[in-house]
């Protein structure tokens, strides 16, 4: 087999077979075919596509190209989220000790944040003594006691997948469907959950920017999932603005405690209870989603959700009085208001311009190597929908810098407004299963 | 400028200006700009395709990636011509000698041959001491002097070229209109003469495979030398048989020298006359090409051009009895001849078959390193048209090795024959300028 005959038969649009998809995987994560090679081939699969099979094995091939996290010692259904990245998106941490509070299980793998976009592992060490970085011995074990733990990723995962984005990344060929569904699922299965629950985000500052393009890519992870054996779901839910109010890692917790606390967001609340039933659903917990948001609603309100969280953060070494009295987080020194020089109706707060923003006041990574501060970022004070009056706060600005006017106004010019009411839609705009 | 943002816009179908292009091509042929961003980009030129002046910038771009030969000191106007390689070409041997006695300046860089198609600079190897390394000086003084020299590249040209030709060898990117166009304009066009006749086959045997594909390469081709500032034009001609009868080094130069002796084959004499004729044009000896004909005739007839090739092998060193005495090359130890099975007319002689035949019997080249044996080849005893009884002699297999059955096979295999008598086309299909 010879590499540049495959690349060819994928450039005049052939299929390319589970072994020639392997040779590729092996050979090019092995070091064995080089980079030109394995860039002209994602050139040309940015130009063909791949079909469902394809995908499917190419998936398969990367996650087989390093470990796979066996989780077969934990009781019970483990189930796993994957948010495709989006401003404000503390999902995880709420989510995950609701699920768990309920009965299901989650050992989950999360990254950190890089440009406009928060990771989970930046906001946890948010609280002081967190660990990310237990053994696959300890991980398990936690879920087994606990049901929950969120974790750095300790084994060598998907070194082919590695190599590869690092690739797509210089070459222009990152925007191409069956690449990004393999990219994500290849982690996600090698992970070990049973059941994989993906919200794929859309909009300004999502890396999907149309409704209908979310859904293609929901498509193609949802059947990669279900043809390599795992029970795979989609909900494709809007960044049309930042998820509930607070962007940036303590701010992001304090909000997410809150949550738990029965004081959420309104869009984040219906985030969390839509996706927290379809993950009790795939977890055999309940038989129908109006169940699970029962169920979901109950472990906000009797506190076990908190408690859950607390359990997690105390047995990963964290502080978990920062859980119980929030206002342990350290304050920004500066709290600067944006105030609205317009009056009208909200119609979208663009995440980018935000998620931007909160990056410059300090809350997220301009390269690999930036330090976060994490009581920097910005709190919404409207959302989408609401009435705004000329004055009124549109949002505060958290920062240890001095602040340049310039970011002032790109935070105020993320504002869309509208002279007449607007109907707002429900945060889930599709389901894929 | 970044890389990554120049394959992004090719990717998108946008068209890249000169400065993007000089960027790529300088980076990369500096080794600044990493091979698998260079294949990305070649194989996105594959699908978007280049208009003409991208593709006459990037040929400029990549003609200044190394020495340009200065030609000015040559008294008169330059001419080349190109082929874009056929079996049994030995097209230069005659053509150029007959231009040369005709007045006209030919300053030629010649190649080697590899695979199934043979280069000038071995077919003049097989006149004993015949030079191909002249110095730039030596080689403008013999021009000046005798009006005809053939040599190998001195000096370093087109490195961009030879870098990106051997990338898109190995990454399925060579079939590309503007990147064949280009890689063979920047050579000739750094050779340094002003003018260029493309001799594009098209058929078996030869690069492009339709009349069509060979009439949209010439088209380019003659748009980027004229976009240069050189009179650039093209013929079109037909490889579905070898040209003339001979094919292989020691038996192509015997068969040039026959045509130089007037005793040419009729296709191969009339494709002479065609071309020649274009080039005396193009260097203003002749007005119209039934002039440039007649000049060529007359070059034959009065035994000038044969003189014109006798000096120029004794002023590169080589034994010019050799032309005056064909005898004196080196006959093969076995000559066998090729039978006819059948009988009918012949309709095509398929090139590559009789090419990849008279390689294997010594002729060619498989790999750069392999040994050429001068006396190999194969001689047609019949062409297209022709009307062929069973137990005629189709072809003589000229060998000094042991023949294997299969050769004679592939020999008799590459005749196609019909019951009923074909009408035979005009060698030269198009002429574009």
């Amino acid at each position: 087999m010879r590499m540049v005959d495959i690349i060819e038969k994928k450039r005049d649009g052939g299929s390319l077979s589970k072994s020639e998809i392997s040779f590729f995987v092996n050979g090019y994560s092995r070091g064995e075919i080089p980079d030109y090679q394995a860039s002209a081939l994602a050139m040309a699969i940015y130009f063909r596509g791949m079909n469902p099979e394809e995908t499917a094995n190419l998936t398969d091939a990367m996650m087989h190209s390093g470990d796979t996290i066996d989780l077969s010692s934990i009781a019970g259904v483990k189930v796993d989220k994957h948010s495709t990245g989006g401003v404000g998106d503390k999902t995880s941490l709420a989510l995950g000790p609701l699920v768990a509070a309920c009965g299901a299980k989650l050992a989950k793998m999360s990254g950190r944040g890089l440009g406009h976009t928060g990771g989970t592992l930046d906001k946890m060490e948010s609280i002081p003594g967190t660990r990310i970085d237990l053994s696959e011995q300890e991980f398990i074990d936690q879920v087994n006691k606990i049901g929950i733990a969120i974790n750095g990723q300790t084994a060598q995962i998907t070194p082919a997948d590695k190599k590869l984005y690092a690739l797509r990344d210089v070459t222009a060929t990152v925007d191409s469907l069956p690449l990004i569904a393999s990219s994500i699922m290849s982690k996600k299965l090698a992970s070990g959950s049973d059941c994989i629950l993906l919200d794929v985000k859309f909009g300004s500052g999502a890396f999907m920017k149309t409704l209908d393009d979310a859904k293609k890519l929901a498509k193609t992870m949802v059947e990669i999932g279900d043809s390599l054996g795992r029970d795979t779901r989609a909900i494709i839910t809007d960044m049309d603005q930042p998820l509930g109010l607070a962007v940036g890692n303590a701010l992001e917790v304090k909000e997410a405690i809150a949550t738990l606390n029965g004081h959420g967001p309104k869009d984040f609340v219906e985030l969390i209870e839509q996706a927290g039933s379809i993950m009790l659903e795939q977890a055999k917990i309940v038989k129908t989603q109006e169940e699970g948001i029962a169920l979901i609603r109950k472990a906000i309100a009797d506190g076990s959700g908190l408690e859950k969280l607390r359990q997690m953060i105390a047995a990963q070494g964290g502080d978990a009085t920062y859980v119980t009295n929030p206002e342990k987080f350290p304050m920004a020194s500066h709290i600067i208001p944006v105030v609205s020089e317009k009056e009208g109706y909200l119609t979208r707060i663009d995440s980018l311009s935000i998620g931007l923003a909160a990056m410059k006041l300090g809350a997220g990574r301009e390269t690999m190597e930036s330090k976060i501060d994490m009581a920097a970022g910005i709190v919404l004070n409207k959302k989408v929908g609401d009435k705004v009056l000329k004055g009124e706060v549109l949002a505060y600005c958290h920062t240890n810098k001095e602040v340049e006017e310039s970011i002032l106004g790109e935070v105020s010019g993320a504002f869309v407004y509208s002279k007449t009411p607007i109907k707002t839609a429900p945060i889930v705009h599709a389901y894929i299963k």
